[in-house]
């Protein structure tokens, strides 16, 4: 069995084994196969795919990598929420804390910003102090005492997804489903959790634009879970323009904020109760989505989210001193409000387009090596379906590097779609998926 | 434009551009690509294919990526022959003494043993004190005094195949057309010569086992190489079996040496005459292929073409007392005869696997790192449509590393199918191709 065989197998269709994932992802591991090697096998499966047991076995392996966290000693159940990638989704920032609030434990492992979409790890980390690289054992220590946790990725946790993850966005590798199921779930049964809900997006933002794919992704990754006895949810929800109105690292954090305190733009609101009941009711703790949803707004309303938030990040060495006051924070060298230039209705936005130029502005990576200007993003002064009067601000450029040059200005602008009829925007929560397949969302007034 | 873009554009079935193709190589080569961004490129060419004018403009851009021999200040044609791999074909070492003998310059770049298929280059080296590293000036001074040079790629030529290459068995992304073509047009166009014969192997030993396949091949290496007015021919001869009787290193210099004086197995000296007699055709020294054939065989038996031999062996610092005296090379360590066990009829070979068997033996490299036991190999004594009796010498093995074991004997032995029926071998040449088309070989008695 060489590398080179195995490639040639899965380049031709056939079936791998599990002995030979195995050795394929150990000798990865062991230095014995070459990066080289990995990616012309990634791209021979995002051409030729894998079979339900070839995702499971892959996944499982790529879990046992590592260590395994366990969290058995604590009583209750720990659930955590996955999103597929979307741009300003700061939801995880709000989620944790919040869901902790209810008395659920969250023991949450986020990534970094790489391409158009943001990471949960920067924009944490663009609160002055905050630590994201724990040890597994003070990871652990902090679920138990605050019910929440918001690290990176450790040395210990699925080193074989570390190193897999990192290649694929450079391969053009990322769409394929037993690649992403692989990647997400690996790293999530690593992260000692009972059960999971999956934020799969849609839209041009998302990885998956199209809504089939996006269901198909939602299907596989809650047969694979299940495969593992990890009770998962998914929930659709729309990625056809940004979440909220922030894009960027210590913008969204304030807009995080803002939802904590009981603002907030509707959406990101919207998105997070709906996700955080979900996570509520896997836990037993809400006999209904309903019920989530309504013990949810309540902590929002009473402060009690807004102080788990405030008492995570102190736990993780955050200044807490610039969350309570946000004037502290450094004010970004440059800020530049763009206007509409005529009437009429924004009916479209190009997410992925604006998650990529953001990054440019300085809020994300190009290569995993670049540094992130956290002052750097954007505001959305309008959404699809909203009037739009020559003149008015349409949105903001704001960074501490190279300022934004005429050029840039014209590449954002030309997101935006203005036309005389207005649109209705997209369904905002789409669809529900569990085990026992699709069901519609209904929303709850 | 970044790596991940054109990696994913050519995976989404479209045409690159020349600017495109252009960037990735260069900056491949500059490090700014990484081998796995590349590889991950090969993979998705090798799915999505490439048309004409992407083919031809990444030879040219392979081709220029380093020195172009110039060989215009010496009078006449400069003809080399290419072979798309065997098993046993050692046609390169009678060829160039027997052309150059001819009258014919033969500036010649081989490669090494990979895989399956064994390396002229590796023949060469055991023959001792051969010299396959030569410089530039050197290479054209001996074609220019001799006639003849056989060396391996240097750093100047083709930088970007050599990188290419390198990566192409390990990663299952040899049989494309698109890689195939500009790697062969690359590095022969940039050795200088005005006509090229290709020897084009079809068979289960080939590159290509189905005839169709490697027909499609011919006529894309000859679309392409007109595109740079490279007057160039193909012969499809047969890979249903090893040529010759030999196969390894020194073994085949043996074979190669009978041949070169007028003895040595039919079938390699048929094979060496057409491709030879089509070089004189294209140098204009003959009038035809039979006029061609007739001058080769004499010069075979008049002794030039060996002369010829010793005179190129020694100009690359050979010590031609081991051509002159056979006996006089160490034997190897450990031989093995192999029997027939049962009567009938010799109708099929595994030249793939006993190539892959004889690497194994120690004759060729599993990694480019691996050395090589020049007195490794094997002797058939027996070829397809031979009668064969229990208790006849089917094969021989020998090796001075580890000695083979049972079971490596019987896995060569499974490689020959013994029938009571006997079949008569393929055709062992059985096409012609040239820029008007394909034309049958008619063979002259």
């Amino acid at each position: 069995m060489t590398a080179r065989d195995l490639i040639q197998k899965k380049r031709d269709g056939k079936t791998l084994a599990e002995s030979e994932i195995n050795f394929f992802i150990h000798a990865y591991l062991s230095g014995e196969i070459a990066d080289y090697q990995m990616s012309a096998l990634l791209m021979a499966i995002y051409f030729q795919g894998m079979n339900f047991d070839e995702t499971v076995t892959l996944t499982r392996i790529m879990r046992d990598s590592g260590e395994i966290v366990d969290f058995s000693p604590l009583p209750g159940i720990k659930v955590d929420k996955h999103s597929t990638g979307g741009v300003g989704d700061k939801v995880s920032l709000i989620l944790a804390p919040l869901v902790a609030a209810a008395g659920v434990y969250v023991p949450m492992i986020s990534g970094r910003s790489l391409g158009h979409t943001g990471g949960t790890l920067d924009k944490l980390e663009s609160i002055p102090g905050f630590k994201t690289r724990l040890s597994l054992k003070r990871f652990k220590k902090q679920v138990e005492e605050i019910g929440a946790c918001l690290i990176g990725q450790t040395e210990e946790i699925c080193p074989a997804d570390r190193r897999i993850y990192a290649m694929r966005d450079a391969t053009a590798t990322v769409q394929s489903m037993p690649l992403i199921c692989s990647s997400i779930l690996s790293k999530k049964l690593a992260e000692g959790i009972n059960a999971l809900v999956l934020d799969v997006k849609v839209g041009n933002g998302a990885i998956f634009e199209d809504a089939a794919a996006a269901e198909e992704l939602a299907m596989h990754l809650i047969r694979a879970a299940t495969a593992f006895n990890l009770k998962t949810v998914a929930l659709l929800t729309d990625m056809s323009q940004p979440l909220g109105v922030a894009i960027g690292n210590w913008v969204e954090v304030c807009e995080a904020i803002d939802v904590l305190k009981g603002r907030g733009p509707e959406d990101t609101k919207k998105v997070t109760l709906a996700l955080g009941a979900i996570m509520l009711q896997l836990a037993g703790k809400a006999s209904d989505l309903a019920d989530g949803m309504k013990q949810l707004a309540a902590l929002l309303e009473n402060g009690a989210a807004w102080r788990k938030f405030l008492e995570i990040v102190q736990a993780q060495e955050g200044d807490i001193t610039f969350l309570e006051n946000r004037d502290k924070y450094p004010t970004p060298k440059h800020r530049l409000e763009v206007k509409a230039e005529t009437d009429g209705y924004l009916t479209a936005i190009n997410a992925r387009e604006i998650g990529r130029l953001c990054m440019l502005l300085g809020a994300g990576r190009k290569t995993v090596a670049d540094a992130v200007d956290y002052t750097a993003g954007m505001l959305l002064h309008k959404k699809i379906g909203d009037r739009v009067r020559a003149g008015e601000p349409l949105f903001t450029l704001q960074n501490s590097g190279p300022p934004p040059d005429e050029n840039f200005k014209l590449a954002v602008r030309a997101c935006f779609k203005i036309e005389n009829q207005s649109v209705p925007p997209q369904k905002l929560l789409q669809k529900l998926f569990d085990a026992q397949g699709a069901h519609a969302f209904v929303e709850i007034q």
